[in-house]
């Protein structure tokens, strides 16, 4: 193979040529020549996006944030983690499941020192914010501190509660617990739990068993590796008779060698889609003795002769449970903005294509299809953000109600009860719908992105792998839609009876006159038509989920066929509402804003309620409220608002003021610097050789490979004469 | 704490008490007693769905498959994959990024023994197979085979083709290649590639050369362990003027130390999403001198004094290039397969509530809700496979025409051009719309298994994490859908200057009949009126596209404005006229059926017709095609064909023919016994010890750290006076 130069044999000319050729070659090979090359210069197309800002960025932050008191102490809380050397995070996309567990547990040791000393909403904001890059370190420690602890403090009697903090429950000293509810076999029915604590009045103990196989219990974060302790759900049965399921702190493990107690079996489930960081377990409980008092007594007692005492208002101590659920709206918000950050970013600097040779490239978020396929998710985000501020105000109301309600106030009682309803269905629409968003969004930016969203660096597969958990756990999201929808037909039939339904189904008052309205001649993006409009089809789906009910019924149906017949309508019912209740808060949310942020936020509302509109349609001809010709300028709009919105992409994504350490993807980070910063994060974590380590053994063996020797088969015939 | 028996202090009764809860144990520790425990025996369960069969399964098998012949191919080939050690995939979903690799490497060498010796079609169904239980294998073949060999033989002359063959290209011995072609700045737009070859007349050879950071190679599949040549898409620069972007042949390693050659720099991608197999990596190519005949000169040529001659008709160098795209529907459909059969299973035998306590539980196949989440993807799976077929054939026609024809024929020429046309924008959409329609039948399918799809040993996890980078690569499905959207205006324009539509646009050339049409007083669910629903919304939204793009020329844009303008448009119409298609193909198959399948196969028909109505009901509303009772309809209408398919839904998956190894999920398993399956799997994958690796190292310091002793800081404050 020739393959010399010969520069022997060329004239001046093709030197000149040469060196013409080289001299170009040394010019292009420097960064600055990127924009003579149709990239134009990252990093100054950035700057010059940030520099368009038509608001002050700092105080729509203190906006997001709840004012500037919280900015500042989410600031503090982001630095606390951020230069903790434990807690650096740039090799995280590279450690496999067994690294991941250690350094999730090693990262642990040192949050523990935190949560130890600091009130629980800063806890609270630490966890959340630590959720945002490492969602694995928060389950593990949200597996003793929300699961373990918090099933404790809500279920234990006094003495019982202050006996495990004595044990070191609270400081993971001694104790480090876990939570077994789920089973191989049951999951979501949490009713329908077959392993048993069988109360032994002789030895005054509970026998603790799994009765078969898919009675183990399944899933249970911490077990396989970390916690000496757990919360176990059991069926209590007392004298032969089964008083459903109730909570039994076991333990599992002897804290000071971790050698597991007899009668115990625990194994590793093992890999997962994501979240290795966490050392999820299955335990078989084999005829396990503890004593009676391990039973958590706060709401159901049994005492020394095994009677029975059931709470009176089971429900109310449900009220706590929801705590995950509504934090899941706010983590939703997080991640979401953490992911339309990182798209954004690289489609305000990623150019493609040219209308004209020779000319710069487009930047991927002047194209119209690229701003429909990001900035909606943008607006979005906002609106995932004010109903998650929302639902955790009423989720705390709630709880300080419960804390100081007094049993015997029938009035008080029965408004409680409501109260607890309303943020039951309200929180399971939110988490439901905001946790589907949320994934939505980490796949969309992840296409978004084109390969370069593949890369694990960027960051988008193992957030998605990470996230999507969250559809499924604390809830079934579809579940959770389902009984979101229950809750609107009952609503529906109360409302039929001349009840007055509360604010957040509002439109249930005035169904008549809603299935009347229309847009008319009003502007169709204005808030009042854009509010109403949801109000409107919200409504309607309600009230026909509800009649259908109520024919199903009245031909003679029990409630539960009703209500399994109605199942698709429900479903509809519960997404619909919810939408109308995001764009209803987004709206109410502004009203609190400060001028100089109104117009901006108000686009972003306009863009979130348009777009959502177009995606249901029908919905929205079929009610009535919109004209056929209404849709298509609905259409339209939307696509003005994309505009405004786009001028304002890095500005609104800057203020949700993640530092590049909390958005960890190389071509997301702030200064736009893409193709460097990518390139050089891949060749520090891949310090690569040109052999693979497989080359003696399997590559240099078969590329050498010699033809097989053809065997002459016809020479080892025997002759036939 | 007193946790021991004290049977001493216990009288009689208590002792019999005692002895009956043990015999109740001892009695539920049986498998066969998962059945009075509300569970069932899913076993059983699913014999039991396997039996009520109202077709024959094989037949369909056949059907599917294209006949007995295929079909009896299919399983000899999955026989010698399952069978071969080397393929073993038990521990597939254990393996860290290096074990993958490595064992990639390894089935390769093992794979081209039959590659070599077989006819292509056998090969390419042999991968297709491969594809589905490990796409990283497939890629890192196909990277060889389709990319880099594929590449040689349709742009080499004869005379470098041979010389290819003669090195070993064909068999891989002494040539392993790979394929240069996307760059870090550039991936969709090709014609911006940056990377340059520069010739040189002197020596007559051509310099390759990478200008810049964002000109580096990237995602090079094999590049960073096993490619020994690439085909570089490089800028073809003669004489200083740049002719666009050419391939060239470059060697990038010694094949016998597979030391890299001077001016080739190497490095790993690293981590990905998924299909870590592959070992993807980034080339530099500093002032790299190949010979000119390494340029692929079968289109362009360029001589020994640097004229170039290009080729008069480009564009039919593209008709190999699609081939990518139109496998890519049918893994679709093989994907799509896998899964549903998985998420299938699993529901015909899971259980999960009761109406009555005491019962067994009801199956979630059995829930409403369930149904409408799992049965249209299984619908939408025959749709896919038939579309697939389809679009094979069409391309198959292409090539052989390709082959064959005169370029001196002008009328051939023309009709040639045409089908290229009609090829490319259908396999565009087909491949857009279909791998998007897989990965969401991967997530929703994961998502119906509960917790249990989020194991890695129940397959969703690892293999969204592969599938989805085919959204992206080949041709970004957006941007695909973007140029679908612009032929179909194009085919607009023609129809309008009264040129005649083929078939796949058919409805074009009534869509004045189209936009008058109602769905009347006839069955909604007939086949006639559900394709011609399906034309008509087609028809409306190519027309509205078409007209919108008319408009704006007429003010004055320019076409590539227009387009731009249109962009939303453009992608509605993609996605419509697409969906319609594959409507239309389902039921042009179903009339090539034996008539003891066509009751299942339109229902499957009608079931995903409606389905599709449902999701879009605004457009068929606007056209005017359905009243709103009739949208109401056909959402009655879906759930009773969901009630018809959910009674052949296991047997329809059965048709698919997969074993377990193809599906290689614990839970999705032929037999239905998922509890025992799924834990002896994550008993075997984990054998594991109760310390953590880490527990001497890490948990028992910090579990049985001590309270860090006060500082009685006071003391140390110096006295005051």
């Amino acid at each position: 193979m020739k393959n010399s130069t010969s520069e022997s044999s060329a004239g001046p000319s093709t030197l000149a040529r040469v060196s013409a050729v080289s001299a170009h070659l040394s010019q292009n090979n420097t960064k600055a020549d990127n924009s003579i090359l149709g990239l134009g210069n990252p990093v100054q197309s950035m700057a010059a996006e940030r520099a368009a800002a038509s608001f002050p960025v700092r105080e729509l932050t203190y906006f997001l944030d709840g004012g500037e008191e919280a900015t500042l102490v989410r600031e503090r809380l982001m630095s606390e983690i951020e230069r903790d050397p434990l807690f650096q995070n740039i090799d995280a996309y590279d450690l496999n499941k067994e690294q991941l567990r250690e350094r999730t547990m090693k990262k642990i040791t040192r949050l523990v020192h935190y949560v130890v000393a600091e009130p629980e909403e800063v806890t609270y904001q630490r966890l959340s914010l630590i959720g945002v890059v490492d969602m694995g370190l928060l389950t593990r420690t949200g597996v003793h501190y929300g699961l373990f602890f918090g099933a404790i403090r809500g279920s234990a009697t006094p003495k019982q509660f202050s006996y495990w903090i004595s044990q070191g429950a609270a400081e993971l000293k001694g104790i480090i617990g876990c939570f077994c509810m789920t089973e191989l076999g049951h999951g979501s029915n949490v009713a329908g739990l077959e392993t048993t604590a069988t109360f032994d009045e002789g030895s005054d103990e509970f026998i603790i068993n799994t009765p078969h196989v898919a009675a183990t219990k399944w899933w249970i974060g911490g077990a396989a590796h970390t916690a000496t302790h757990t919360v176990c759900f059991a069926r209590l049965i007392v004298h032969g008779k089964d008083y459903g399921v109730k909570s039994f702190v076991v333990p599992l493990r002897d804290p000071t060698n971790y050698e597991l107690k007899p009668g115990i079996s625990i194994g590793d489930i093992g890999r997962k889609m994501g979240r290795d960081g966490i050392d999820n377990g299955w335990v078989q409980f084999t005829n396990v003795r503890i004593p009676r008092q391990f039973m958590l007594m706060r709401h159901c007692q049994v005492d020394r002769h095994g009677k029975v005492t059931q709470p009176p208002l089971e429900q109310l101590t449900y009220g706590a449970l929801i705590g995950g659920r509504v934090s899941m709206t706010a983590d939703s918000a997080q991640m979401s903005k953490r992911f339309v950050t990182i798209a954004i970013r690289y489609a305000a600097v990623r150019r493609q294509f040219t209308a004209k040779k020779g000319q710069v490239e487009t930047k991927l978020l002047d194209y119209a299809l690229h701003q429909r396929r990001l900035l909606p998710l943008l607006a979005q985000t906002f609106a995932i953000q004010f109903s998650a501020d929302e639902i955790l105000k009423m989720h705390r109301s709630l709880l300080k109600n419960i804390d100081s309600i007094d049993p015997s106030d029938k009035k008080s009682m029965g408004a409680l009860i409501e109260e607890l309803k309303e943020v039951f269905a309200t929180s399971a629409g939110l988490k439901a719908f905001s946790t589907w968003a949320c994934a939505d969004t980490i796949d969309q930016t992840r296409q978004a992105c084109g390969g370069h969203g593949y890369s694990a660096y960027n960051a988008f597969g193992p957030a998605y792998a990470d996230w999507v958990v969250q559809c499924t756990w604390e809830g079934d999201n579809s579940i959770l839609a389902l009984s979101a929808g229950r809750a609107l037909i009952q609503r529906y039939l109360q409302v039929k009876k001349g009840r007055t339904a509360p604010v957040s189904t509002g439109y249930l008052n005035k169904a008549a006159e809603l299935a009347k309205a229309t847009a008319g001649s009003r502007k169709i993006d204005s808030p009042e038509v854009l509010v109403e409009a949801w109000n409107a089809v919200a409504s309607a789906v309600v009230c026909k989920a509800g009649a259908s009910f109520e024919a199903l019924t009245k031909k003679g149906k029990t409630a539960d066929e009703a209500f399994e017949e109605t199942s698709q309508q429900r479903f509809l019912a519960a997404r619909i509402h919810t939408r109308a209740s995001m764009v209803r808060m987004f709206y109410d949310r502004i009203a609190t804003a400060k001028p100089e942020l109104k117009e901006v936020l108000y686009d972003l509302a306009a863009l979130y309620a348009l777009w959502s509109i177009e995606n249901d349609s029908g919905l929205f001809l079929q009610a009535g409220y919109f004209t056929s010709a209404q849709i298509d300028e609905a259409k339209d709009l939307t696509e003005v608002y994309l505009g405004k919105v786009r001028k304002q992409a890095i500005p609104l994504t800057d203020s949700f003021n993640f530092s590049d350490f909390f958005i960890n993807s190389a071509i997301g980070r702030k200064d736009g610097n893409v193709y460097e910063n990518y390139f050089e994060l891949v060749k520090r974590q891949n310090p690569s050789k040109p052999q693979a380590p497989y080359y003696e053994s399997i590559i240099k063996p078969f590329v050498e490979r010699k033809d097989e020797p053809e065997i002459e088969v016809a020479e080892l015939e025997e002759d036939e004469d």
